[in-house]
């Protein structure tokens, strides 16, 4: 078959990264007989760069118009960049947020798994991760305080600001239904994590997933509130399934869920709507201080593009060839640098790319 | 001199840890010559019980009134206690929420301090504790969502609910002072924790506090992006001497960061206003499914006696002799079970009590 894939180098290791990815989704496309046509788009730095704004409506447009888009990171070091210096909605990151929005990409997943091999790197002690953990954090991603109504003015000669926390009853009940379905497809447990003895849009949302739970009465769900989740994926990460939470919620546990792991440059995202159209991109940043020494590790993003495989172009198959792949070269003792440890062979970006392509 | 405290036992375990402690403020009392006089306060599931709410005017008169108030743990089991079947506006919780507004107990000071004899129970591996860590979350605790305008209506057919995050540079300064205050006793150095990429609330937050850095040149200040704290929390606690943060921000972060000390049973906190009244409690929660079995650690409570010494009734000596008393039974081997390890002594809740008093 033949896909459109837009990519987004972005900024940072990005665009090291991306063609790693890249490389990957062209050995699928040989060996499975499909035809990825790609088109390159800006966004973050590189757009503000080439345009003065950090997303265009051009590469919105394009967006739209792919069968899905593979991202590297955007944005730069936030204290010595020139980006940092423009008004908040001109930054790199405004212009991630914007795109989300636009394509309502409103379900974020992103698993946070311990590899075998990568054990070591984890910095949790051994009794703690004892037999490992898996779990993935389905963050809604297009409500909550990141899109609710925002302003900064004077009162009584104060500067006061204000951010809106809003959530109506279907934007839970999509996200739900996704936690459900996916947690259906995995462990069967469902953990929704939400601030219900203090928020309204908290207690909406538990009142919510517990009308969708009934629907999949083979899959377990129980209620967290977000401090204890916090806790618990310090103290027992193996007892999670699927984390489904809101959007702010949802950023801080998958980043404290992703370092847990040790090895944030292996966890992939996939950012859907509900078309089968999505944005994947690794859940690191862009790194900006190892840009260009052809150190980063690509595997996220490879990673990701396994998830852009299944979830956007049906390609189950595929997808699990990639992971399978990754599988086999963390096995065999090849390691970029933020992975590696005594007795493996260290690699670098392309060489690592060129190695899972070679297990394809 | 004399003081008058008042005591809120609470629910669950409260009234075991809070005659603990008691039974060492008595002790101090006793060797430095002052006279403490306790009065008992009802709040949370206790008052529910007695009187139907969870805090009546009575317990905030005399609370108000009081040099210190000294607090058990409120709340109960979520799931099977009758408490949470009542409305939110009348749970246990709602009236701990209360009676911080009520006191204008705008600063809340968590520490999270990892015993050197408590490493085993940390469950980080040895090589990300490093030296040790012992910091200091400075928490913003009556403003932001927890106290902005929040409702649930119906709009256009749709169940919708609001919550607020406000707040004006006056909040945020006050709260800033305190932290660096604070930094300026301990290792000099604040973390200002918020999520200034997204939040107007959090842009206001940097600015006033950079506003406030400016009159401690002798501290150092970095600001840290929320879900990148929730990833160093993990990745290298040790880097933390004092986080500032806002409400929501905190209540994540201090019980993450408790959490990665491994000893929840040994945090103390304190929440303070702009006069000598506080409120001090130990960091963890009711326990329900261990109350009235005469196990649970009293240390949390018998260390926020210490701070209560220390920042309410100015008694620094007495506050350290408390301190200094806890170390020494660490030192000697005795641990509650929530603590134990390999070839110590366990003990329950009243004979930890005495041992500390013993050796004050
Ligand atoms: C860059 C930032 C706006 C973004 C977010 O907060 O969503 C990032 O932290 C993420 O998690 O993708
Ligand atoms: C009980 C709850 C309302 C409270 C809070 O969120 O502040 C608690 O978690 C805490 O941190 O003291």
């Amino acid at each position: 078959m033949n896909y459109h894939i837009a990519l987004i180098p972005g900024d940072g290791i990005g665009p090291e990264i991306v063609a790693e990815a890249r490389k990957v989704l062209d050995r699928i496309a040989e060996k499975y007989g499909h035809e990825f046509e790609y088109q390159e788009l800006l966004l973050g730095g590189a757009s503000i760069d080439a345009t003065g704004v950090p997303l265009t409506d051009e590469t919105v447009a394009a967006a739209k118009k792919s069968d899905a888009v593979l991202m590297g990171s955007i944005g730069g070091d936030t204290t010595t960049s020139p980006w940092y210096k423009l008004a908040p909605e001109l930054r790199p990151e405004a212009g991630l947020l914007k795109i989300r929005k636009e394509l309502n990409l409103f379900a974020n997943l992103r698993p946070a798994v311990l590899y075998d091999e990568l054990k070591a790197a984890c910095p949790l002690r051994d009794e703690i991760i004892g037999d490992g953990f898996d779990m993935l954090i389905m963050r809604e991603l297009t409500g909550g305080l990141y899109f609710g109504e925002r302003k900064t003015f004077e009162e009584n000669g104060l500067t006061t600001a204000v951010d809106t926390l809003t959530y109506n009853e279907n934007e839970i009940r999509r996200i739900a239904i996704r936690g459900f379905d996916v947690a259906r497809k995995r462990r069967k447990k469902v953990t929704s994590v939400d601030k219900a003895n203090v928020l309204d849009s908290s207690r909406l949302w538990r009142k919510v997933v517990q009308e969708v739970a009934a629907d999949y009465p083979d899959v377990a769900l129980e209620h967290m509130l977000v401090d204890n989740c916090a806790m618990q994926l310090v103290k027992n990460p193996g007892q999670f399934d699927v984390i489904l939470t809101e959007n702010m919620f949802g950023d801080i546990l998958s980043d404290e869920a992703s370092m847990v792991t040790g090895s944030i440059g292996m966890l992939s995202s996939a950012s859907l709507n509900d078309t089968k159209l999505g944005l994947y991109e690794p859940s690191h940043g862009s790194a900006p201080d190892i840009a260009g020494k052809g150190i980063a590790n690509p595997i996220a993003t490879i990673l990701s593009a396994a998830m852009l495989l299944r979830y956007s172009l049906d390609l189950d198959q595929e997808a699990d060839a990639v992971e399978a792949a990754v599988k086999q070269v963390l096995k065999e003792g090849y390691r970029t640098v933020d992975i590696e440890s005594e007795g493996c062979a260290q690699v670098g970006t392309a060489q690592m790319g060129d190695l899972i392509v070679q297990r394809i």
